[in-house]
């Protein structure tokens, strides 16, 4: 079989990279992310969307695959005339990313949803598959923090340097699911969850309200971004022992998401902790992608994994004697 | 006598050059620039000051000399990006030059005064005399053409390229000037209104209330912008005779200004037609600046000028013994 609609859940760096892999395996209208906005901030009064504008770069082929987040070929001129002035320069924006913040916020401020923003600024980019905001109203992923209070996620990891001990994440606002993301999760045949950051990243979207309830019964397949116990990118090996209580390894993945999933892809030699857990699939693999052609394996084995998955499920659906093959 | 403070009113780009001329001739404490802000508009969500931001680029050396706005040596990638997404692209702001719109929005929205935000750019390019709004609170020079309704100066200047043929123009906005602007003008022993465009550079700053009787008994000096019947830049000489049913010349400069005016600075071989003129001063003298250089000059002319019209009135207001030489 292959899936006519899938969904993936993505934040900045490691997800959309694989979301690049998904993009180019599957058609454009068998796809479509749903995009953390909870690190969203208001900065130099522009609306700045970390984690939709890296999937964007990433999928459009603009992006800087190095540095993993902004455009290649960047330039930092306002930046450097704005340090120069004394302003705000703890938050890099570089020229031709701030086009895209200027023409979001000139477009929010005219009323348009951000859903419909992205949309727009999708197609500019030569982006084919759909590209979802998990929400239209802002919902601001908060650290709650040992030494310095309650940060803006932003505040915390870039201006902070994620330094401050983390004791909690808070999301703050009243923000609904769009109905193009609910939309989106009816016709979905499987939701991946890319290899993001769980606490940062992915719950932001499934604290929404109906969002879990609207994957109820669908194969969820998630990657784990501990390689090793290691985070590839980010601060997230700190947060889960200081979160879960736990070492950073595939295992507190499989626990932070529960019963949520089906699968679960790891590194090469990490799902030997994960033997004998009830209830989760496991594929080890290659989960570092690098370039194109690794994130395309990726996805290949990824959606070949839930094909598996999603067969042995139909055949545990049917009745006994047609498992045995006894077609009446 | 030399002059203890010099008040400059000015546009943008001829007002700049004078004033930069003027900066190199005067200590900073003696001189004082009064610049227009009925230019200013919020663009792409920032507030932008085309006169203020040519005065101080002009000031610092950082100004592109031949463009005439902007920074020397700018790049526009943010405004290509803008472009390539079908945002708003014709009014141009390069990627150094929007350092400045950031710092002074952001200032502007934590409720500091137009007034003080300048200052702080002012220190931070390295200008060392004064240069002062206006106004602080928003007044806006609107231009009522004659098939396009009323259009924002910017709006018809740039987007309609001064195309639309101007009925009249007017200040819409509820300003005062600062208090830093009253003092100065009052400190001031000679107004020197730079070779700005009347209509649209100098009548803002004068219309505002208060602001002629301000100047009442002082000696007020102007530079004809009209160059043998041309205005160096801009679209001055199609406005005169619409605006004042005369040809463009220095004669409409000096009409226009009337009384206010002790004397006037005009090109070679544009003072003919002013002779006999009652109650103006004229200096004749090579008014098209180019580089530095012609910039001191013009300065240095116009303040020796001034320095003749006042010894004059000082003579004039003597009695008529002490005229003759007779000291008691």
């Amino acid at each position: 079989m292959s899936f006519a609609h899938v969904v993936y859940l993505s934040g900045g760096v490691g997800g959309a990279r694989l979301l690049d892999g998904m993009a180019r395996v599957l058609a454009p209208e068998a796809l479509s992310a749903i995009v953390n906005t909870g690190d969203d901030l208001t900065h130099w009064g522009l609306r700045v969307c970390p984690d939709i504008d890296t999937v964007l770069y990433t999928l459009s082929g603009l992006g800087d695959a190095k540095r993993g987040w902004g455009l290649r070929g960047e330039s930092f001129r306002a930046l450097e005339g704005v340090a120069r002035y004394g302003g705000e320069s703890w938050f890099q924006l570089g020229d031709r990313d701030l086009a895209t913040h200027i023409v979001r916020s000139e477009r929010l401020r005219k009323g348009e949803t951000l859903t419909a923003i992205t949309a727009r600024l999708a197609r500019a980019l030569g982006v084919d598959c759909t590209v979802l905001p998990m929400c239209d109203e802002p919902l601001e992923t908060c650290i709650v923090t040992e030494q310095n209070g309650t940060l803006a996620f932003q505040d915390w990891l870039v201006h902070h340097r994620a330094q401050p001990l983390v004791r909690e994440v808070l999301f703050h606002g009243d923000a609904q699911p769009t109905p193009q993301v609910l939309a989106a999760l009816e016709r979905a045949e499987l939701i991946v969850i890319g290899p993001s950051n769980p606490y940062v990243s992915v719950d932001p979207i499934l604290s929404l309200p109906g969002l879990r309830s609207a994957l109820a019964g669908k194969p969820v397949v998630a990657l784990s971004p501990i390689v090793g116990g290691k985070a590839v990118k980010g601060p997230l090996a700190e947060m889960i022992p200081r979160l879960a209580g736990r070492p950073a390894s595939a295992v507190a993945i499989a626990a932070h998401y529960g019963s949520l999933l089906t699968g679960l892809v790891v590194e090469r030699g990490d799902g030997g902790e994960l033997a004998g857990r009830d209830g989760v699939r496991v594929l080890e693999t290659r989960t570092v992608m690098g370039g194109r052609r690794g994130r395309v394996r990726l996805a290949r084995e990824v959606l070949a994994f839930a094909e598996e998955l999603a067969a042995d499920r139909q055949r545990a659906r049917l009745p006994p004697a047609l498992t045995k093959g006894d077609v009446p």
